[in-house]
């Protein structure tokens, strides 16, 4: 779907009943949509959390950073694949890609507004981790033993 | 690091302040531990949000499943990806995985109380997605005009 479905559904096209429900979000994921190969919010779903999107994502959300600083940041990430991923958010909307126009030059990435929001959702699991390592830690060593 | 900074510092050990502010959430990513190579969050990070481990997760929000019925759910995941996503999650201790003693045999999947709480957060994306693809679409075909 394009989610059209769900803006239609809002506006209260079911006929015959007076005061509709807004539809449950969870409802909505329960229809299978971002399960379906077909439906693009699969895809966007596989850029947000892409092994160095989620990175770059939750770096961004600090603030503008220069590919160079972006790259020292994120540990292990290769010059490619830094590069596809910016390229992967910003062609999706998610961020901004400024050539300023200085010696040497350099580019600045930005979040959009868009950006903004995916990437609050990304922190909050990522949040979730860190904060609960020391169980998932305690969880995986009881099945090693 | 391994979670245990953390619980530590919440414990109130810092010699000195008597009224210590818990640590924001936010300056614990701004620390970098989620961008080093070494973290082992990084790694978990990693398999929650792998391309099918996310949807993985969203299908056992909404109870248990047997292989045969996830592997239909879950449109284009071939049988050797979606074994070796059920292993890694099972080993990180987000979900169980129950052999059943019937003709024909059959296993069932659920999620653990560690493994619910990471799919609400995985949930909260994939539903900011949802309502959002007209927003996250119309910003795509911009560029391409």
């Amino acid at each position: 779907m394009d989610g059209t479905d769900l803006v239609d559904r809002k506006s209260g096209e079911t006929d015959g009943e007076t005061s509709p429900q807004p539809e449950a979000l969870s409802d909505v994921l329960r229809r299978g949509l971002v399960f379906s190969e077909a439906c693009p919010s699969r895809e966007i779903l596989k850029h947000l959390t892409s092994r160095w999107g989620v990175l770059v994502l939750l770096a961004l959300l600090e603030g503008m950073h220069r590919y160079s600083s972006l790259r020292r940041k994120i540990g292990g990430v290769s010059e490619k694949m830094l590069a596809q991923t910016l390229q992967q958010l910003e062609a999706d909307g998610f961020l901004t890609r400024t050539s300023l126009p200085v010696v040497p030059p350099h580019v600045e990435y930005q979040l959009t507004e868009l950006g903004r929001e995916a990437a609050e959702r990304v922190r909050v699991l990522a949040d979730w981790i860190e904060i609960n390592m020391p169980r998932i830690l305690e969880g995986q060593q009881k099945k090693s033993d």
